[in-house]
């Protein structure tokens, strides 16, 4: 199963996917702040810093994270499975069923 | 408001807290590693990994923080709130409620 | 945009999708015992019984209900979803996106 | 263990507390609200409805949910677990963290 937008191939186990240069820079940007903030967090735990303050600020990489989620995996089912289906292909629509049990906990 | 668990001083905006070394060690080891998570999850994308395998590590990151959070979150019930109740300051109880707010999401 | 799935009309603002009897039967068994906890949380509240325990009743039920939208979102990609994009109907991807938005808070 | 705001006794393993009329009106009020809305749930599935209006709707249900705990969290906080930490009894805030992983999940 190897269409333009998902490359995995068969042989190697690990399955990769051509990004647009836009996309990927989006995704990269997020996980940079994403672990400036965590870098932050342990700075505050380093300093002794009030729990609340701590705990607030994990809350907003939780969200941070939660976005980055929502943004690949909308790109993901508009490229990956889509073009599976259109292929005839149900195996990209059984392992988006699955990924979703797990991230709707 | 000063105790021994929450030693915020009222003309120092940023409140500290001091804690334990064992404390202390547990929640950096856990930061260290979800650090490392984020960063590992960056090389996926600059990778061009397949969506649900990063989406996957994401989940277990998300997972990470949320044990940070209930660790901390005992530690500060346990400490820093019984510490104001037991003082008559009802200031902490409320504060956690509003905490509780946000991390119930 | 009429499909055997998912026989909403145009002109009926409400949309419709026939389901098969088996799957029916599951989702309406999942909500009668839905309703049964809702109406036994009412009663444990009426009783006066301690938070707790209400508290752990209503984590029951929070937990069934996102079964049933496993349940129910599964079903709708695999048929819903799959149809419309083999029939070359972008929307149900853009509809499944934002609806998973809303899921993934 | 009995406290005015909960009044649990040692022989019978059903904990109560008793709860102001006002403070159990919300909560009831609350509760029929969320049973009406499963009700109607029911009835969409009955209907053949779209799988998407259904999902939306359970989020609905989910959100109230999660309010009802919200609020019945903060009371117990105030109250139960206050009143036993005043009367030195750790048990309560072990009680808490404990509920708390389930809620935080």
């Amino acid at each position: 199963m190897a269409c333009e937008h998902c490359c995995g191939s068969d042989d190697d186990a690990v399955k990769h996917k051509h990004r647009e240069m836009q996309e990927k820079k989006s995704l990269m940007t997020r996980l940079n702040k994403i672990e400036g903030q965590v870098r932050g967090i342990r700075a505050m735990v380093d300093d002794d810093r009030y729990c609340v303050d701590i705990l607030t600020q994990v809350s907003a990489v939780q969200a941070a994270l939660n976005s980055f989620n929502k943004e690949l995996l909308a790109r993901h089912i508009k490229t990956c499975v889509s073009e599976d289906i259109k292929e005839g292909n149900e195996e990209a629509v059984d392992e988006l069923c699955e990924l979703l049990k797990k991230l709707m906990k």
